[in-house]
């Protein structure tokens, strides 16, 4: 496919204007996107065009019903300015676990896995080369077709579309565990990428701001009891030497980054543990010294270490450790992805 | 406001082109909207414009993160060609509190109300007269500001548009109590009209329709133990002559259709509960014959009859009432949307 796929090319470059030492996260855009139109029951071939607006009738469903999913990924640059994806058909996956839960057509592998790298190699001088930095790669899936009906709808876009970055979060962040709101029902779509996940957290974290807290630890919406996610990332719960983290189920997102640091972290020998965890165990061990570290895990900031976390108008602050397990797992899974170390799992996807 | 409302008029009109006698729900749009822009930290003043497409950039927030409510509303023709509304403060009122939720920013009541009527007074040759038909009026609003940053949008649009309606169902549906898949979390966005909470409902439909069912019965996501709407509408139950509904909550819809028909409910003498109301009560009724009937209640539909539901692989058929509450009430609530009744609630909202 990768030979016919229709490229058209944007008349002027939008690099020179970028300054790539002084990147924000995901608000530059590169001068290309891949659009693929699901029109008449199927999936037309992937064109990259020229990034530009998107028209839509006012009735388009993604106004009304919300079906829309997405995806976060990187491309990195390595010292010889060479192109690579980390674990990219892991991705593509869970996008379609998405759109099925979400009743939008699932999309052809060729077409997500040829459209992406024809796409990133088309914008190869566009992935960031300073420490920390990448090309953030956001496949994105929404109901274009029309109506004020409240069903599925006929007609979706496929769009990838990309955005050199720098780091996703800076410093510590301090966490409050939720009391009272809830990310995911039981039987909901919390294990999916849809937008809607991520529209009911904001509210909710607005007031965590307000009390001096960056993010919330989200619990089950039953009693609260258990600990599920960090904002928008899975968490790791490490006690004494152990690292624990929920396993995931039908509320809680399947992180490529989550199961990517549970292997590195067997592979160093650290013990590792996927089970409930309970907010009564994370406070008791708050107080008696066996809690060591608290951290969230996802792509955009690949690992998120937590200062300090609030419960019941509470502060319990982590411990400063020299040899953290975050800043080890942070700095294997990296070397993985910028291409600095061996690659014994096989993660690495070359582009370019 | 109304005054200074700026009207730019279509240069044609579409409406020789609509056939009213076969209007379908919600497809066929009228010749403007009303938009309204959340900028630089304020809903700058409505406007009304030719109905046209949104342009938006690829990373707007509406794309990724969910941020988008909504509202169903009618605006319906008397003999004597009077334009009505019903309740429309009910719907501004929901409309911003879905917006606290979704972390969007309130709306200005007059933007609201003086935007709806100046449109549906440019707008009254759209109104439809036909028995059961009427001007389907939607707001909406959505996230437009750009970024790849999981965090509340800094721009909204805010829009009314409008399509002539026909009936929304026809005929009795057949429902699925649903024992998997949930609606809503304790917590959550239930509550609000969020396009997510739509979005997650289509595939457990799909699955019901694929079982021989058009709609679902959403139970609690704890134990799907108790009901609580149907489809996208509250739910009633008629046990014996007692009509009941649950209580509004977190999960559930405060529809202006549920609580207008609880009124009339009380003023005709029916007694009435609003509680929890069990799966077990409902099967238990459906097998000692106490239970009479079961409607979905909307803007939409205004009332929906159930006419069979299934429930652990057995279905369960209603009887057929000659007097049914749900025709009854019906017909209350629609002679008082079409002024053909004394309106003693002081419901109706005269347009033009």
């Amino acid at each position: 496919m990768a030979n016919t796929l229709v490229v058209e090319k944007a008349k002027t470059s939008k690099i020179h204007e970028v300054d790539f030492d002084n990147l924000s996260f995901g608000s530059t855009y590169t001068d290309h996107m891949l659009v693929c139109d699901y029109v008449n029951g199927e999936w037309k071939a992937p064109k990259i065009v020229p990034y530009q607006p998107i028209s839509l009738d006012p009735s388009a469903k993604i106004f009304h019903y919300g079906q829309s999913i997405f995806e976060g990924m990187k491309a990195y640059k390595d010292r010889d300015g060479g192109v690579w994806l980390f674990r990219p058909l892991e991705n593509f996956k869970r996008l379609n676990k998405s759109a099925k839960r979400l009743a939008i057509p699932e999309l052809p592998e060729a077409y997500f896995m040829e459209g992406l790298t024809t796409l990133l190699q088309l914008e190869r001088d566009w992935v960031p080369q300073n420490p920390g930095s990448s090309l953030y790669v956001r496949p994105f899936m929404f109901a274009s077709g029309t109506g004020f009906h409240a069903s599925p709808a006929d007609e979706y876009k496929f769009i990838i579309a990309c955005a050199p970055s720098g780091a996703y979060f800076s410093g510590k962040v301090k966490v409050l565990i939720e009391e009272t709101y809830s990310r995911a029902a039981n039987g909901g779509v919390g294990y999916a990428k849809a937008g809607g996940n991520y529209a009911g957290q904001f509210y909710p974290t607005q007031l965590a701001v307000e009390k001096g807290y960056q993010q919330v630890i989200w619990t089950d919406d039953n009693n609260h009891e258990f600990i599920e996610e960090a904002g928008a990332m899975n968490v790791f719960v490490r006690i004494n030497d152990t690292l624990i983290t929920a396993p995931t189920n039908d509320r809680i997102l399947d992180g490529v980054t989550r199961k990517s640091i549970l292997d590195i972290a067997k592979s160093e020998g650290i013990a590792t543990e996927v089970r409930k965890i309970s907010v009564k165990e994370v406070v008791e061990a708050a107080k008696n010294g066996s809690l060591k570290e608290l951290f969230g895990a996802g792509t955009a900031a690949v690992v998120s270490p937590i200062a300090a976390f609030g419960y019941q108008g509470v502060d319990y602050d982590l411990p400063e450790l020299e040899n953290s397990y975050a800043s080890l797992l942070k700095q294997r899974i990296t070397d993985i992805q910028y291409n600095r170390a061996e690659d014994k799992f096989g993660w690495r996807y070359k582009v370019i």
